[in-house]
């Protein structure tokens, strides 16, 4: 995402100078974030959407910026219940600082990002934050409850990715745009856009579990499939003649090991469970293009539609 | 607080049905801690705040159930950090869904409250309201780093008792009063009746601690101290002649026994160290009584300080 470089750098710069406190842990954990660099595909989004109206730099920059906080915080809560040791090749505040203290480093965050949307926000835009942020919190339960389930299908699995990453993409274009004052029918197409986008978005990084390379992602192959997390491509795999069963029976052990990782990757790439999440994936693109296309022809539409290329592509 | 219960019934009433969802791990965790009880202090003092203005009942009610629902959520997250297993006799969410479910069943009830905060606040409230939440969050913090720490004076201890529970009842006496209209020093004087108060209320609880009779307080005496977090009495005691040494040299053991509790909370009474603290509690209630005698006497005045009588006497 070299083309947003200069969004990129202001937003860090922003987040570093707006979360300066004179705790270490705090200030630690948000330069782990921030070096940890991640696409900042929601502030992003922020940003381009109030190109569709007429927006004002300074007050998108700070909506940006408490939207990437409060990304930072679903992170830090989110690498507690996976336990994970690093993201994206920097460690985790929950390792760095105990579970304990990451609980309220999340809390921090969230409080500093809600600090931005109180000063920034519209009541309408607020509310629809509140909402989306309840149903990330529940997306994430289910998400744990769901954890080792061999019977979950589809459309669970797209209902939790929904509320666990399509929703905030959505929120983030939403208020980006409302509150540079668009109305209408554009609005809920640049809404629509990036909840699709979303959702392909979250295949794509669960597809990345199984292709993914470890030294750009900074997370070792099937991390979610040892976690008992099973995404799209372990769904269809499931309930494949030939390869269900041997895939249950993995499955079952009581543990899973390296050896065990890899014949479940095998089987994804031999049957056509890869191809078939790819697809998904794709389709949910295709409404996001739709979405696009129905708004007005500018300069930044195109740029919309360079992250969705870019999507295709991604292999981090 | 059985003066109360008209209050406390209707309050409970209403964050049950608010907090429905199809989530039976969400209302279990918020039955749990509605079953748990607790003195509601902090909705209450909402409530009465606002008759010192011209208050609006259902509005009211909103923001006591609002800021009970974020106390809530802290209690969710620092079960986290203390392991507790109990909290006022009830399953923690930490004990009965683990660590993992627990972070964001706590941001969920934190979603919850701000959402009715966005409806019913006005911004100068919710900016006031942000900036004591991340102060909690900060508190939180500090506890933990200063956990084992035998050089903690009684600065570090008010400064974290200050912002762990006093901002909390200061802020939502605070908001009562200042959405029933009410501004100018009698807000200032209740704000600081509120602070004060919360300051001999975790003094007092922290007593407890010692004091406490296991059944009522649902918690086990001198669990702060196993847990490492050194309260007044113990700091107290570690500054004095004859008792400091001993202190240490018990708190610098590897493993603390039931024995070791036992050994410091008769020194904690033998010598002043349970004396004194108690007195510095009354200090700051004589603060409290300060402010609250600088109000208009009406009805009101009365049961606010029915309510810091009862702080002296309470002992759970």
């Amino acid at each position: 995402m070299d083309k947003f470089l200069d969004i990129i750098d202001e937003l860090n710069g922003f987040i570093i100078e707006y979360c300066k406190s004179n705790r270490t842990i705090l200030n630690t954990a948000v330069q782990d974030l921030i070096k940890g660099g991640g696409k900042r595909l929601r502030p992003i989004l922020v940003t381009l959407a109030g190109k569709f109206g007429d927006s004002d730099k300074n007050k998108l920059l700070s909506i940006a910026a408490g939207v990437e906080l409060l990304h930072m915080a679903t992170l830090v809560h989110d690498d507690i219940i996976d336990e994970a040791k690093l993201r994206r090749g920097q460690v985790t505040a929950q390792e760095r600082f105990g579970k304990n203290v990451a609980v309220f480093v999340g809390d921090y965050l969230l409080t500093k990002s809600y600090t931005l949307f109180t000063k920034q926000l519209s009541r309408h835009s607020l509310n629809k934050l509140n909402k989306v942020v309840r149903l990330v919190c529940i997306g994430e339960i289910d998400q744990f409850e769901e954890k080792y389930n061999i019977n979950i299908n589809i459309y669970d699995y797209l209902k939790r990715i929904r509320r666990k990453t399509a929703l905030l993409f959505a929120i983030s274009t939403y208020i980006g745009a409302y509150e540079s004052g668009l109305r209408g029918k554009s609005l809920y197409y640049l809404y629509n856009f990036a909840l699709e986008m979303g959702m392909t978005f979250q295949i794509q990084d669960d597809l990345l579990d199984f292709a993914g390379q470890e030294k750009k992602t900074g997370k070792k192959i099937g991390q979610d499939l040892a976690a008992g997390i099973y995404t799209l491509p372990i769904i269809y795999l499931l309930q494949m003649e030939g390869y269900g069963e041997k895939t249950i029976e993995i499955l079952n052990k009581d543990i899973i090991t390296d050896e065990d990782i890899k014949r479940i990757n095998d089987m994804v790439y031999k049957s056509s469970a890869f191809d078939d999440s790819q697809k998904l994936g794709q389709k949910f693109l295709d409404k996001a293009v739709n979405n696009l296309n129905k708004l007005p022809d500018i300069q930044v539409r195109t740029e919309m539609k360079y992250i969705l290329d870019w999507q295709l592509k991604r292999q981090v």
